[in-house]
């Protein structure tokens, strides 16, 4: 009953995190019945994300620049860095207002069984920037699951000689 | 805390039903997350349904070419014409298996308040089918909205002396 074009924007659709069949016909027939510009405002979106948000040379967090506004930003305290696994908890942990420091974004948790090394997560810039000197406190943010724990028990052991290391309780 | 292009894929994507500031987060960091190949994909999919898909010219459903599946579909009952509001409701009727003839999709409901008359309907259209002849039965499948019932109070007020007309239950 759909043609292939709308088929295969219904299978892209459903490849969203909580979107099903349902939602997915849902969202084509709209994106179909509004106009042209609307819809393809939203695919010029989409490729301007991913054509110009990259990761911040220093913490890892998203810029459109060398460093993310929070680096570049003069008013925050440099000497604690809060570590988390995502962009998405910096977003979260800004909305508390709690946090003055830097952030460090390391991109994952440490999963042994999937495979997920400190080589595959932004592990040698923390130590980087740890070593570099400054830095008072590193503030343990991982997310409350098992991966997260053990990231957070891994990266303490390293770093417990050299600065403060708090963990932060979440969830 | 987000860069200029993720907040506008935020906010292209809160203009989506049913996705409020929080999801439209979600979803874009997703898009962020995966492979540039995926997220393009999507992008891709909807510039294709807006260049390729367009309405059946025979009955206003979805269609990539002249005509939709369904009118050049030869074993289907070409006597009897379902008269729906959108091309959603033509696959939701397809679902049911129940209707075995052809439909003719309006494009919407006649809403004289919001400016909405038989010109901006795919109306005339569906009157010339009739006119052509060989139509014995029209259902009437609009909604169950005051919209709904009006423009089924009116197509049966201007089909009656010509065809048999009834009017489907549902909601």
């Amino acid at each position: 009953m759909l043609t292939p074009a709308v088929e295969n924007l219904v299978a892209q659709l459903t490849r969203l995190p909580g979107v099903g069949t349902r939602t997915a016909q849902r969202l084509a027939f709209h994106l179909l019945s509004v106009p042209t510009d609307e819809s393809l405002a939203l695919g010029d979106a989409i490729r301007e994300v991913k054509e110009r948000v990259r990761a911040c040379s220093e913490c890892g967090h998203l810029t459109e620049d060398e460093l993310c506004t929070i680096c570049a930003d003069s008013r925050r305290d440099r000497s604690v860095i809060c570590v988390v696994e995502h962009p998405v908890d910096v977003v979260s942990l800004e909305r508390t207002h709690e946090h003055r420091g830097l952030y460090h974004v390391l991109g994952g948790a440490l999963s042994p069984l999937d495979g997920v090394d400190p080589g595959d997560l932004r592990v040698a810039g923390l130590f980087e920037r740890v070593a570099r000197g400054g830095i008072v406190e590193v503030v343990l943010a991982t997310n409350p699951t098992m991966t997260g724990e053990a990231t957070a028990a891994y990266l303490a052991d390293r770093l417990r000689d050299q600065v403060a290391v708090t963990r932060l309780a979440s969830g």
